[in-house]
């Protein structure tokens, strides 16, 4: 029997929809950074419909929420759960379709009266976009004990106030001790905020970790001149050598192939006139692989090809790291789960790495862990033209549910 | 006897320290944008020395001003000049040094009492710079018809005001017909505003022409995506279609080798965040030969393979040609005198191109023209810390004395 229960997904929608509706912005996206007051109305009504569901509610210091629904045995609860706020140009769905999925598999087990061995729970963490306090999945860290809860409290956000003021403000920094509950085992349901499902036509990813990420900052220091009368063997030129980087950062992602990306978002030439040579490049590359050592090997291939080209042109160079996390891989049972539920129910189910970071990562670090994929039509994310399509979101949290009910046995 | 003839090293210097107080800014530098105040306050002084040298002075209605020493014959003067306006963070010589030597040479003529044959006129020519009002080299182009006169007057500048408001409130909208006296020849002294003198050891330059320049702007349209979670082949990354063009440039210019430079001075990428795709990247690429047809090989082969690798990458491409002029070439005869003249002084002399633009080039329309050049310190100009040596400033000096000489017998 309980091989054909469904969640509703009209009454998910409407949860999506509703949750929308708060910080709504222009294009059918929602403004809610973490903390600010459109946080907290958001959070007030996901609280409410938890209260609704008859979950227990715990806030901790750090703000992140847990609803608990109760198991015929105690013990740690099975966990589902993602965050609700936004970027400043945020979609309605990035993680606030996670939280909302998890309520809809609460009312669903509800309505078909079913008491689950473990206890079932639906948290939402703090600032995970990291939009206004650095860094994201602060709250997720904290929960797992990765960064301590004064040093949290005490992050200033772009506007000058700490997490801590805000918490206050709004009136959510709870009572309940951080890291409590301790947790059997996590999965959080998210959109894949990538190209990937849609593109080759699956319907659920089976996310078999997140991909470590290396951050690089190079500052390239060449000599302004005229762009006509300095001849090509006397030029120092910082504007070459970043294009040079750029170049062969691409090159490398070709060449180690698999997972292996390589991005440069970011490029400023000084003093960036037509007929000017450039003083000055600061470029920054952005390497992605789920192998440690394949992200290694990228790196060092990086450093090495911009040492030779800088000195080659006669250009000096500063390498700061922007940012630095080794690849995590989700317990692969918890995988295997996914993928068999989700073709279970007839979908195209893909093995696939997270390109982006989600608080999942950081619960991998206490207990069994892995994450639903369902397609972004266009892989377009962090934007209000963020859209899936009803029966995908549909499909995922059917998956969720089913999930959830062979973890709580 | 006029063989031995020298210019007065102190006095020339003493003028150059003189003018280069009017407007001065820190660094040792000087602001005297086109029809500034502080552009009439050294007009004010360069005429005043004009008037002292006995010369007669004519001003036209773009504010070019022309002082001539009769020569025992009437007929078109001789004529030596270049301008007197600068960049905002401009150094003492650019331009200035050409005309004050000019008046050196007149006042060297005065005292040893030597009346040429024909007349010997010193000009300086209004907004060579081009730094207020566009075109650069304005005034000099409207004396040799290239331009008509109202549409130059009505030109506005980067404040909004016209040249025709400028020259009324300075007082330098003149009476004379544009474009008189006709030239008989014409000869500009000019710092070289490169590293090639200083660093091959050369004393003088004897330019042979001005390279053809070849601006064109490329807007790329990409897909703005998230660096993580889209794979390399599902990109349409703007930035990485720029960077290879700025390193095709290199190619090119390393490539086709002599005279041809490619520069990417500018560069804008947009969102330019470390972790997005870049939708939008402008790109400008700045090609120049002496060779016309060598010049339009860069460009095709730059074209082809910006057309190429935006296909490749599915960005949408836009050219925007930003300036094009063809190759100036001096006159022969003109540049051998250049050359015959330093080497009797025992000078070391290189034949070479101007990378920059300059007034000769526009009065090259009209008569025999060529320029000499002495080194710039370290390439360095428009900047404060444009330097040429004194010994050096003087050797361009006498040269220029003794091809006015010729010239004008």
């Amino acid at each position: 029997m309980k091989g054909n229960l469904r969640i509703d997904g009209q009454r998910l929608l409407k949860r999506l929809h509703a949750l929308g509706q708060v910080g709504a912005i222009d294009g059918g996206g929602v403004c809610r950074l973490a903390l600010s007051d459109e946080d907290k109305a958001g959070r007030d009504l996901v609280v409410g419909w938890m209260r609704e569901l008859g979950l227990s509610v715990t806030v901790d210091a750090i703000g992140n929420v847990v609803g608990i629904r109760p198991g015929t045995e105690d013990g740690p609860p099975v966990m589902t759960g993602s965050h609700i706020d936004t970027v400043r140009t945020g979609g309605r769905y990035d993680g606030n379709y996670g939280v909302l999925s998890g309520l809809e598999v609460i009312a669903t087990l509800n309505d078909a009266g079913i008491t689950t061995r473990r206890p079932v729970a639906v948290a939402f963490f703090t600032n995970e976009e990291g939009a206004r306090f650095a860094p994201d999945m602060l709250g997720s860290l904290v929960y797992v004990g990765g960064l301590g809860l004064s040093g949290a409290l005490n992050t200033v956000g772009i506007d000058g106030s700490t997490v801590a003021d805000n918490l206050t403000r709004i009136g959510y920094g709870g009572p309940a001790p951080v890291g409590a509950p301790k947790v059997h085992a996590f999965v959080e349901l998210h959109i894949e905020q990538g190209p990937v499902l849609e593109a080759e036509g699956f319907t659920i990813g089976a996310v078999e970790g997140v991909q470590g990420i290396s951050w690089t900052e190079f500052t390239l220091g060449g000599q302004s001149n005229h762009a006509g009368t300095t001849p090509m063997r006397l030029r120092h030129d910082a504007g070459y050598v970043a294009a040079g980087i750029a170049v062969e950062a691409r090159r490398i992602a070709r060449d180690l192939g698999g997972d292996q990306v390589a991005t440069v978002g970011a490029l400023t030439l000084s003093p960036n006139l037509v007929n000017v040579i450039a003083n000055t490049a600061v470029i920054t590359v952005d390497l992605r692989n789920t192998d440690e050592s394949r992200l290694k090997e990228a790196e060092a291939r990086l450093f090495s090809f911009a040492d030779k080209v800088a000195e080659e042109e006669g250009v000096t160079l500063a390498r700061r790291p922007l940012a630095r996390f080794e690849p995590v891989a989700f317990n692969p049972d918890m995988v295997a789960r996914v993928k068999a539920i989700a073709q279970g129910f007839g979908h195209k189910v893909k093995r696939m790495p997270s390109g982006a970071g989600h608080d999942a990562q950081m619960l991998a670090r206490v207990c069994p862990t892995s994450m639903i994929f369902v397609p972004s039509k266009d892989g377009i994310s962090h934007n209000v033209r963020e859209f899936t399509e009803p029966d995908q979101l549909i499909a995922g949290a059917d998956v969720l549910l089913h999930l959830l009910l062979e973890l709580a046995e």
